[in-house]
């Protein structure tokens, strides 16, 4: 889990079906250029009947990371900052946590500090947040939260940290109710152990501390292979976690479309790569979506607008 | 796993949307009678519009087993006869297998003889049929069995041992292209742990021989909370390995359906339950629903049709 807990916070894969209806310019928050171009073509050429490129409705999955490609993911995942805002909840229940980490950093604010115990501190604060509640109650939790907490830079709420150009996207129509309007059955993502049960004659799922799955790099394809059973024909990250599952997209047949989502507006979001710790884009990455001919997309350059809050 | 393994080889649970639109008798191959009417009459009460029991087409989830509840599950799961042919298949790259168990037993036709060995031997057939290949590799091997192989008692492939009665009820319209159509994004099943990696170059995902997930009795809604998160509204079984699954459905808020097959047809298909080992309907579970009602279908009083082959 070493390499990849950094990523298991936030991350899901989303499923879309392509639509064919286009309007006149169905990427509106997109630049004209040569990245947009790949998109519309891309979509053109599986949706003409007769093409030899196309690809029947069923058939039309495209699965994209969260993290960074649908949503912010600075300056630390939403779910991390989901965590660190529970255990401030269940402190008063906890005087222990003033003097123990990784608790105490935490509440002292000191994420780093906090993290610093590795893996093993991840963990503590993952069980105590995370796990030993019903899936109900945690899905109670979670919605209350996303209701009301702020992110720390654009001061509002997670669900309006959504960048435009990913939800303007015509064929992603299908879950852009409310954040997304994803259906659940379409997210793929890491998940915890839960055990069936009966609690006072009812029957609950418990969240046991222990995880399931995690749904990051070489995890990705095994993932979506076990939720959809299908290969996507189309996949979009940001990072080098994501690596493995465009190569697992592009190793199909007929047509596919591959993109890596690069932050480098620093004026209207982050910028950040090979440097970071969150959402690391390694020069290695780079090489290979040179080499692959995947599309870089550059925020800054082919996005007209990041957040929808931007044309209010 | 022990208790689990019999049911391991062909549980799958699918998913419907429930559909609005229903033709003069939208199950034709039901005898009209209160079995026939519990169904009905759910599907109007979770259709309309303004009704209290209204549900939005997003949540109207039904689960349902499928050795017993949707197609036929004797004289072994299919799944079992499918691993059995290819121990034949493969027994001319193995000659050891002439006096070893389970396989010896195996290739002479003995079954019980070959499962004596228990949990070990089960395993043992698992792993040299379904283990040891790429996804892909193991896709097309299941393919060409299901196109080429026949049911010992009908004499016809097994795709044709689908129950008329549940393809023809129009919920289940978008799955019953095909044997049923279902897309297999919307199947729910125990799994075998898959692995990524590079062969000649090309990223492939290796089955490996070990059990990822049981989707059997406490597992059926841990795995339908795990693919779907949702819970279902209504839920079809036939054994006691799909007890778990109808308690979990039966548990939310709102109207409800909860059936179970009884193979109570001899002539037609097969009679049988608490005494048998293959889709056990106990009198324990006859018990839990008569206490919960649950409604029992008998194949032999509510289905005019069994299988399709007989309108031929």
């Amino acid at each position: 889990m070493k390499t990849t807990h950094n990523k298991f916070v936030l991350l899901a894969i989303v499923i879309a079906s392509l639509t064919t209806a286009y309007a006149q310019d169905p990427l509106p928050s997109w630049n004209d250029g040569p990245t947009k171009k790949s998109i519309t073509e891309f979509v053109a050429k599986v949706t003409k009947e007769g093409s030899p490129d196309f690809v029947p409705v069923a058939e039309r999955i495209a699965t994209l990371d969260n993290d960074g490609t649908l949503w912010c993911e600075q300056p630390l995942y939403f779910q991390l900052l989901f965590a660190l805002d529970r255990v401030k909840a269940l402190a008063p229940q906890h005087p222990e946590w003033k003097t123990k980490e990784p608790f105490a950093s935490l509440l002292k604010g000191d994420v780093k500090g906090a993290l610093a115990g590795g893996e093993h501190a991840f963990l503590e604060i993952i069980v105590v947040t995370h796990a030993g509640m019903t899936t109900a109650e945690f899905e109670k939790i979670v919605a209350d939260w996303i209701a009301t907490a702020k992110h720390p830079k654009f001061k509002r709420p997670y669900t309006e940290c959504v960048y435009q150009p990913m939800v303007g996207i015509e064929f992603m129509r299908p879950w852009t109710e409310k954040a997304y309007g994803i259906p659940p059955e379409h997210v793929v993502g890491s998940s915890i152990k839960t055990k069936y049960e009966m609690r006072d004659g009812k029957p609950v799922l418990m969240r046991l501390p222990e995880m399931s799955f995690i749904d990051d790099k070489t995890g990705k394809p095994v993932g979506i292979n076990s939720h959809i059973g299908r290969r996507p024909i189309a996949a979009f990250g940001n990072s080098d976690g994501d690596q493995q599952m465009l190569e697992w997209t592009q190793a199909g047949s007929g047509a596919r479309l591959m993109m890596l989502v690069h932050h480098d507006d620093a004026v209207r979001e982050f910028a950040y790569g090979a440097e970071s710790k969150i959402g690391t884009f390694s020069d290695a990455l780079m090489a290979e979506a040179k080499k692959n001919s995947w599309t870089v997309i550059s925020m800054k350059d082919d996005w007209k607008t990041i957040f929808a809050s931007e044309n209010k």
